[in-house]
Order: C-alpha cells, then sequence, then structure tokens
C-alpha cells in the first residue's frame, strides 16, 4: 500500500470545500525524513489557503497543514540528528493534512518520551511564532508591558505564558466574556473585551505611559491606536491581519519615539531560516515544556475526518487555544 | 567677564529670526565638562527648532545647538575621563550656538591631536546619526543593497561612506545635477536624480529584486514606494521627514515580506542611551576618522556671526556636506 489519505481543498471555498482523496505516500529528499502523522495542527493559515486567501508559491505541496506530530520512519540519506523511530514534531512547507508527511531534518525536534502526538503537534508553529515575535523581533524585556491581541488564540495564549516566563507587564485583549474568564484565570493582570469598549481608552487609563511591545493579529484597524499608545522604543510585531485593508500611518510619531515595526510570517522563511527558528524553540522552550513550567492551551482534539469543523470552530473563534486533528 | 555670546530666535521665523545676545556663561553640572566653543555644527533639527517646529522639552536650554568642537576648560566633580585642556567633539542637548557650553562627559570624545574644532564640530553628530540608523537599526550587511536617500546632505554623504567601509551596494537620490556628479566622484554606482524621473521606478530597473535597507530623510511621500521597494526582510529607517503628513501603510505587505520599519531621532535620547551612542561612535568610527580611512564632507565653515546665512543654505539644501560655524 503506497497511498494515504490527504485532505485539501481542490476548489476554493468554505470549510466544505474540503476533500478527502488518495494519493501516493511521499518519499523523503536526501535531507528529509518521513513522518508517520499522529496529529495535526489546525491553523488559520490553513483556512485562509483552503479558501484561496494564501497564493502558494509553484512547487508546494498543495495539501493543507504546516506542523505535526508523529514518528520517523524513514530518512534520506543527508539527514542527521534525527533517526527512525524517533517520536517528533515538525514544521513543513505543507502537506501536514495527512498519513505521512516529509519535512527537512533541520526542522524536526524530537519531543520527550511522555509526548503523544497531539502535544508535539500542538507546539511547535505555536511556539515558534510568538518566540520569534516577541523575542526575536520586538526584544520584549523584563517588567515591560506587553499588549498580546487575541488572548484567546493559540498564539496568544502561548505569547502570554512567555510574556509571564519572562516577568513582562501583561495586558490582553478578546471579545467573549467565557475567555475574558479564562485569560484572568491564567493570571492576566488586564483582560481587555473590545465589544464592551474601545481597548485603546481601556489601556492609557490602565498605563497612562503607553505601552512597550504590542502582538498584533489584527493590522489596520488597530494602526493608529497602536501608534498612539506605543512609548518611547516601543515595539510592534504584526503577526496577523483579522482586519483588511491599508492604514494611515503618522511616520512623524513613529521617527519622535522612535517606535519600531515589523512584520512576521512563518511559511515563507527558507530552510536555513527556519532551522534557526526551530533550532531556537528547541532550545529555549521545549526543556520549559519538558519540565512543565509552560504549556500549549489545547481546545479540542478531532478526528481528522472533522477537518472542516476544525476549520468552523477557527473560523468563528470559538476555540481557546490550538485545534489539533488525530489521525 | 562671566557673560557671553549666544545665538537664537527668541520670536519664531526664518533665518533673519536669529538674534545674538548676551548671557550669561553656563556652569557644569556635577557631571558635566564645560567646553570652550571653537565650532559648532548645523543641524536641520537647528532650523526646526528656530522655526518654532521643533518644541523643546521644559528645562531644555533654548540656545540653538547640539554639537560642538572645542576645549574643556572645567569639569564637575563627577566626570572622570575628560580633563580639563582636552580638545573634544560633543553632543549637546542644546546652547551649541554660543561661546561656551556644557555637556555631559559621556557625551563627549577627546579628538586627535591634529584635528581642529571644526573637524570635530562636523562629525559627531552626523557620524552617530548614521552609524545608528544603518547599523544599530537596520543592521546592514556587507553585500547588501541600500538606497541612501539625500546623497548631497551631512548625514546622507557620510551614511554613503559607512556603507561604502562594509562593502554594501548603494544607490543615492538627489535633486541636482552638480551633486549627482559629486556623488559619482564618490564611487557611488546608482545616483537617481529624482527631478529627472522616478527614483523608485528607475531603481527597480536597477536590482529588479528590490531592496535591503533604506536610509529615509523623506517620510510619508515615499512610503508606498519604499514599501513596494523593500525586499525579504527589508530594514527602512525614517531619520527624517523632508515631507509631510501621513501616509498608507501596506501592511499585508509589511508582514508577507518580514519588512522592518523603525524611527530614529537622537536628541531626545536619555543621558545613558546617548552615552551609549557616543561610545558606540567612539569604538567604532574615531580609529577610522582618526586614520583617515573615512570623512566628512564639509561643505562650507561660516563665521558664528553668519548663522542665518548657514540657515539658509541649509533650508535651500544648497549644501553638499556639513555646514559649520567658528566662534
Amino acid at each position: 500500500m503506497n497511498t494515504m489519505w490527504i485532505c485539501h481543498s481542490p476548489q476554493p471555498g468554505g470549510p466544505e470545500a474540503l476533500r478527502f482523496l488518495t494519493a501516493p505516500r511521499p518519499q523523503p529528499g536526501p535531507a528529509q525524513v518521513l513522518i508517520r502523522v499522529g496529529a495535526v495542527g489546525v491553523n488559520r493559515l490553513d483556512a485562509m489557503q483552503r479558501a484561496g486567501n494564501y497564493p502558494l508559491p509553484p512547487g508546494v505541496n498543495p495539501v493543507l497543514g504546516v506542523e505535526v506530530g508523529g514518528e520517523v520512519i524513514a530518512t534520506g540519506p543527508e539527514v542527521h540528528g534525527i533517526t527512525v523511530g524517533m517520536r517528533v514534531a515538525a514544521l513543513l512547507e505543507g502537506g501536514g493534512y495527512a498519513e505521512f508527511a516529509c519535512a527537512d531534518h533541520r526542522h524536526v525536534v524530537p519531543v520527550p518520551p511522555d509526548w503523544d502526538d497531539i502535544r508535539a503537534a500542538a507546539v511547535i508553529e505555536t511556539f515558534c511564532t510568538a518566540h520569534e515575535t516577541l523575542f526575536e523581533l520586538s526584544r520584549l524585556a523584563p517588567g515591560e508591558r506587553v499588549l498580546i491581541h487575541a488572548g484567546g488564540s493559540a498564539v496568544g495564549s502561548t505569547a502570554i505564558r512567555m510574556a509571564q516566563a519572562v516577568g513582562a507587564e501583561i495586558a490582553t485583549t478578546t471579545g467573549r466574556e467565557d475567555k475574558a474568564a479564562r485569560l484572568r484565570a491564567m493570571g492576566v493582570p488586564h483582560v481587555l473585551n473590545y465589544r464592551e469598549g474601545d481597548f485603546a481608552t481601556a489601556l492609557r487609563e490602565i498605563w497612562p505611559e503607553g505601552v512597550d511591545v504590542i502582538e498584533d493579529f489584527v493590522g489596520p484597524a488597530y494602526l493608529a491606536r497602536h501608534i498612539d499608545l506605543l512609548r518611547w522604543r516601543g515595539r510592534l510585531a504584526f503577526v496577523g491581519l483579522l482586519s483588511q485593508g491599508t492604514a494611515e500611518l503618522d511616520i512623524a510619531r513613529v521617527l519622535t519615539r522612535m517606535i519600531q515595526l515589523r512584520g512576521f510570517t512563518l511559511r515563507p522563511h527558507s530552510v536555513a531560516e527556519k532551522a534557526a527558528v526551530v533550532a531556537r524553540f528547541r532550545q529555549r522552550w521545549l526543556p520549559e515544556l519538558a519540565a512543565g513550567r509552560i504549556a500549549p492551551e489545547i481546545h479540542a482534539v478531532l478526528p481528522f475526518r472533522d477537518a472542516a469543523e476544525a476549520h468552523r470552530i477557527l473560523e468563528t473563534a470559538d476555540n481557546f487555544g490550538k485545534i489539533i486533528l488525530r489521525m
């Protein structure tokens, strides 16, 4: 049997556009490993790609899914450090919604022996994104004030845990009271429900001097308020675009406050860049995860056949934390 | 005689608003040195302040001038490393258009014995600004492509020399053919006269993949073109605002290309921040200057009484490089 089940959307559309098809099992390239996928993380990016809003570069696997947990069952001749039988978490260029997937060996991390594939699939993309944006880009430091939007999202909740780990002062936003309650239970001192009033006005009352770092999943709709909130040497990372279009930038304010704005997206990283990202995750956060000092929020684990339901949950923001599909 | 001549604009206005007045000689604070000013650098900021377009924080010396060359004639009790009789270059909070000025000792650099005060006044603010923006903020690396606007300005021409020193590929802009000729004579391969056509279109033909780093003195009017020109991980520093107002920012492009935008302004740096800036200048560029491997462009040296004329030259951009007033 050299075929497998895969899931993707041959025609762009809503969650109902997802199709389960058979395809040949992939063969690992010289520097790749072949993974029997046990679980795959569901990302907003997957939903965008399904809907036709994420044009893939030529040659990229059109099957959805950029992160998996599973077991290595074959390795290319140039692979080192990863061997057959290892349980791993892996970042993929694509092709994770499948029974088998290939990954560059530098994008693969062996996980602790007591982890299942679900936990492996739940941490890698999320932790890499939160770490790269909060620390590699925004250089969040102990004692600084950070505004993390979408606190109930997978990356948002992880960013909160990381900011707590380094001793930052945290504010977060959410649009639902049940999520606000969970965020308070996580120990976030300032939880702002944006449906109950302008988050920026509320934050200005809490922190009159403004904020040092903003983790921004919203983009254009909030830009003016963000520039106004950022203090001297404030940093903002654009991690997502929950709002659309362009926005006015007050460059004079950016200049006179030495503000820094940076975009982040993991998928187009080169193989070497992504390897560096994974190495930082492995060095900085895997030990913390293994020791139980930090953990991902997992909202739901659904069977692979319910991929469409997983997308519906994500697109209505009904989740608090990660959604995982298990094979 | 405990008085001295100073120059500032009690009423905002054009260059003719400048007045020469007598004032008490300043007394150095505990961590300050008193400098007999031999020469003072003229900056665009001075002209903005004279015109009333640079509101000073409360308590700051209203006399113009943020960089001088001269001799240390007194030191406060907490000063170390700088002694009476030293010839120095100094960054000031203000008060440089004067016969005597005080500076924090950490903002003062002893200059090589063969330098005159003119050279000392010509390098410090310019070299600090170009270094901080090109290297500390934008991390310009050897072989990268950098667009440096206003190549004939003091900071622009210095940034070109620094970019040459690290082996970057350089393009620059100017609005005058005589300056273009000088820039070509400096060895800049791509000199674009923005009065003869759109610089961005011309640059796209030279570098189809775009640019890595932009040193931007223009701001709003060029923002859209800059975002379009910046390639993957491209960095832009806002160093000046020759155009006014706001501008539309294409955040999606910033995100998907991992673009970084940063504002820079030296004057509001804290004492400690400015001390770090001066230390980097001293460590990285003073030896290069002393050895003659890099040099400032000096357009004109005028007597102190011609401060208004110096401002006129700067405001009509008739200068190529620095304008200095000598006492």
